[in-house]
């Protein structure tokens, strides 16, 4: 019991100088992500400046400084938060767009984006360059996970920046992983989301295949996850409607991880497999898979919708 | 705790309604599941009869009384055991080598070979016009499983058939599972293992992938362990060598769930698929890919192989 | 000259020597390919003699006379050619419903069905075992070949079968090969249908990627016909709409090769690659889109459909 | 006659105004097929300068001046033509490191290199904005087809500087073709390259089907070719030995298209692929499965090596 106090002593100091590491904080792109993460922020930090190309989705950000300038967000801030749609517009923010020159030396960028490890790997020598500290940290965990502060965090870069900002992290997040040298944390999120994308086609193949032959869809599914066929998307998620409560499957495959995002992570998979030359063939054929749903109407469903689309029309 | 004691009560009940149900017992393949699956019968079951074409495998089995012929083994025996290779074998030796009509009426076929549930609804239909009973009863575990008495048992045919042999098949097994109607094991053993052979690949590629892009072997692991990469073949067998006690991997991929036996189960998945017109698109690329580790060499290796044949020489 | 009058004297020799040995031919199977191979057959035979299970397909044929059961079919003939729709139906007919027991010693059974070559060899060994004779002799072309007598029909079994028979098949067919023993016939419209199921895909993704991405579609049909991506899927068919004369794609993808004898096609080919142990990974992805077509309603439209399918929705 | 010698005329016109439009020639990239372009270009044009990291690589080009810097080689040429590796590469050569700074105002750039078109577009529109002219002009024929100038060289850029270019591109290629507008060549080849990766599998798989299904390959091949499954890769190229004469796959698959080129080329149908949004299911896997060729020591082989690796050992 001792220990434990002395460890929540020990949790409240770290989050007590974090706070203090991060008087002042930016967050640029207040997206649908965005807007839940640096709310959760804006809650707990004395100075919260956001910027968003739309003014009006800045405004939606409760008790934070809407900036007119990207430049306005950058400066006298303490750690600099992104969530912006792809490596492309990032690197354009930062570099071309001149916040790098804007933030104060040592200042800190946190990039929630999902992008290019390679380009994550750049912009980070950048940042040294410019005496700037900087981390990926993409999230998993979706607009629900944003919005109930339960995102997972993978993050990459200088341990010490790392224990820095992990409490602050924590607003709005429950799993915070430090997973090594820059690009990191974007390698862990597309390895992981790699083997998502891949399992829940995975599943929807082995319960459309049985269900089409014959066997009680809750039969199936009990039978699998209590065998070596389990795996989230089959006992957390489930892409057959009606076996388990709380799914986009049972909503028809609303919200949820959304088959347009799916496809840019594998995409950024693919990527990453062409630069360190490494083989992912079942993850080039799902990424087909999801490419093909969208051709086809489902750009907008959950990625469980795979197994709509495999079932075919009733 | 009287409750449960009522409950050890009427398993005792059934048990030993079961045994004297199966008061002689036949066994036809004596491999290397047969082996194992005949010795633990023979441990608990009065008259255990056994048959194998090399009669010195039929010796194997301590305690069981071997048989000449096809037609000594399956008479008089209240139930008969079946682990055989494939249905053209398990079919032949019922059909046309004479075993159906050796047995006694109403005696019970327990099927656990792995074979085309087709042709199995049609040995059962067989068998009911013969006055047979018929379960199909797949097991999975492999070799270990067998030996250890652990194997799941995934079991189709009549609900009372089931009932009343239960108790015996946990003499070879730990979970027995009642799956429906005549086929059913087969199926959902059959779609079970189209999941894993998926999710074993999907793993090796996101590792692989992660691992060569620079991340630490067990750092990637515990994320997608805790994430929603999560599944069996990593949580719990893990194709990465030296992150996991007791797997294969860390064998040079020696034992467990053997190459050959994969293709074998895949083969079957997509001859069920075929029949019943559904698109497995992963699981006949997963099912490819395995063949070319054949191709390749890897043959007698452990399904996590798949890991070492991306990753390809060091 | 002279030498053209000889072989020309040859042929027509040839020619009469096979309409003798062919002088009472019977036909079983009239469907859409059966009506139209009968009716040449009976323009130039002196007795043909057909049967179907719809009385009334068979009285489609011109000229021919209609059986009222397979045994009258069978009885006195000196050829029987079949076209049926696989390999269960053939052996029930030739082996259950005792076509082989009525057919005269040293008769030919021709089958220009398209089954299994396993089947088909063990369908050779019993006609052998019946004193009867057997070839494999699968055709290619589809309705409009049968219709125009330009099928290419290859053949399988023993060669002097195949010279005898030779000049006759020349009524149905334009081009007519022999492949080698029993089953030959078979394999080589199997493997060249995997071959044109792949590259059917091949055309529409390199087609549709290239005009997605802005090129002119008529530029890129001919670059690629002048290059090394050239096929017939892309010189003689074109997937895509209005590039090519009388092709289906001009038509929404009616007439030609149906997207469900497609599949048919290629389950036989994956079929015979595991019964061979050979990988086929782009077939077996190939035959799995489709599968993905048929369940997304493409079934009934050409091969070609496929472009349509991956293009999506204008 | 009188029209074909006025159409002699009128080309000899077009190679002269061609030669005068670029009396000098700049080279920068003298690698495998560079040295061979160049060399072609150095017999008929009156100065071409050229360059390479390694001045022994440029001083390969007999009759050429070789210079010491990117610079001296931009200055004072009508035209520079680029044979560089990847985009990276060839966007840095240009841009950062100066050669469009110092080329001189309407210069025409002419880029061989096989580089993704969306760079391509970009680098067009630098040197717009820079005064310059810019073709995409990538070849195919390999390092024969550069020796012996036939190669196939497909242009995307303004007409009116393809025209003008033209005769001078014929020095080195045997069809030159006119695409369209920026990044059409570029998107010309990497479509056909698409389908040839992909249908040089697919032939792979029915030769090796059909063959160890029994066939004799060169009955197969003959099949294959007068029938649908006919393609460049089956009957001009044959990745099975000893069918065909000068074919790779009778020198153990050396030379020819190598399969570290081939996935270069297939991951940059991927990226267009993405880029433009349109699934490529099979050009994906056929992708992948030459990557994992690589992961097994088949990279410096030629692309028909994929049937060695179906085929496995002997």
């Amino acid at each position: 019991m001792f220990k434990s106090a002395l460890k929540l002593i020990q949790c409240s100091l770290e989050t007590e100088l974090a706070r203090r590491n991060a008087s002042t904080v930016g967050f640029i792109g207040i997206g649908n992500m965005g807007t839940h993460m640096a709310s959760h922020l804006a809650k707990k930090i004395d100075k919260v400046k956001v910027f968003d190309i739309s003014a009006e989705a800045a405004r939606s950000v409760k008790g934070a400084h809407v900036c007119s300038s990207l430049e306005e967000t950058a400066s006298n801030v303490d750690v600099l938060f992104l969530s912006l749609p792809n490596g492309d517009i990032v690197k354009d923010t930062l570099v071309n767009k001149g916040v790098m020159k804007a933030l104060p030396k040592k200042s800190l960028i946190v990039d929630t984006s999902t992008i290019d490890p390679k380009v994550s790997k750049e912009l980070f020598r950048l940042a040294e360059e410019n005496s700037l500290r900087f981390l990926d940290s993409p999230v998993s965990g979706g607009v629900t996970g944003a919005e109930a502060a339960t995102l997972a965090i993978m993050v990459g870069g200088n341990k010490t920046d790392f224990d820095s900002i992990k409490p602050i992290l924590h607003y709005m997040g429950a799993r915070v992983v430090y997973c090594g040298s820059s690009g990191s944390g974007l390698i862990a999120k597309i390895a992981n989301n790699l083997i998502l994308g891949i399992s829940m086609i995975g599943v929807s193949e082995g319960m459309n295949l049985g269900i089409k032959a014959g066997l009680d869809p809750k039969v199936l599914h009990d039978v699998i996850n209590s065998s070596t066929g389990r795996c989230w998307s089959s006992d957390t998620y489930s892409p057959v409607p009606n076996i388990f409560p709380n799914v986009p499957s049972n909503n028809d495959y609303k919200g949820g991880y959304n088959i347009k995002l799916v496809v840019k992570d594998l995409a950024l998979a693919e990527t990453t497999a062409v630069n360190c030359e490494v083989p992912v063939p079942l993850g080039a054929t799902a990424h087909q898979i999801y490419r093909a749903l969208i051709s086809n109407g489902y750009g907008d469903k959950d990625i469980a919708a795979v197994y709509k689309f495999l079932k075919g029309a009733d």
